[in-house]
């Protein structure tokens, strides 16, 4: 019965406004098949969270997402 | 000073847009005093936070919570 | 399926290391119960996890929780 | 390597909306160099998520917190 | 930049005490590569936090988890 | 009434066991005094949760956090 939670920026997708429903399908069945495979857990009771993070909320290496990618193609 | 975090997916309420601020008033009320009750907590510096979920990002059972029901009603 | 995480400090029970495995099946109980009462969600796939945090791990008023009650009293 | 979560209510910034972006710029660094700082930890692997939640959705001394700032000013 | 959390029970492994070294690795190199391969993140900076949780802090069904599976097998 | 929740790694310290009681007491000094800066949050209801994981229990680049120490100098 593990619960696991993903957190990724909210862009890429279709239009760019974050990862599609297949794409999040994808993850989730991809991390129940993994804590199956590795733990033996039941999937039935697995859950799975999803969280989108609008890109100034992230922050990486002092700096907001979007201000860390422009210092590293510097 | 407990700090509680419930997450629910984003459904139900007035318009299908996720439980009511009068059901979100409730959720707060009743856990604050269940740790009151049990272990004597102190509702002045208990916190809670509600995340609502969309639908598509919730899994269950190896998927997306709405093509789970899908499977659970077949 | 609503997934419920309780963060309390770690101390009172029988012997001061945390709340007894009593307290904690209540605590479990009474919120899973809430939540069917409130949003009428399914206790059979309601998710909590109780975590019992170290004092000198847990601040509030910018001060570890037992420089704060030592504060509070004087 | 730290993973710091910092919640706050969706309120004040420039139009009422929440902190703006530049705010959040600052919490990023702060915390970050905090954690260099105090820990010799590496700003380059410092993740930091900023969650603004819903003021109905968070609440405080058993009450969402906008009723909770009315008990406070009677 | 991804970050996961994946919370499992305390129990299994070579003694009963949880998972062991190797399956740990195994679950944070499969997250990270199923990140990979459906949104195309960068492994150098995809976040793995495994909680183990003791079965008496972890609730399903309204019980305990040990309470719980005695009841599932009656 | 923030709430904010660090994750580091279980070592340094004074016996190489973690984080000691006084770095712990400058982290929650020093995000509690940020936020009152920076959004002008009250302190009195500012809480911190700090979580020491164990370092196998980590992971970046696909590696627990020990096996990717000994890639990064390789």
């Amino acid at each position: 019965m593990p619960y696991v939670n993903i957190k990724v920026t909210k862009e890429g997708g279709t239009n760019g406004t974050g990862p599609t429903a297949g794409e999040k399908a994808e993850l989730i069945k991809g991390v129940t098949d993994l804590l199956a495979q590795v733990l033996n857990k039941n999937p039935a009771t697995t859950v799975v969270v999803i969280d989108e993070v609008a890109l100034e909320n992230w922050g990486i290496g002092a700096l907001p997402v979007t201000e860390y990618r422009k210092e590293q193609i510097r």
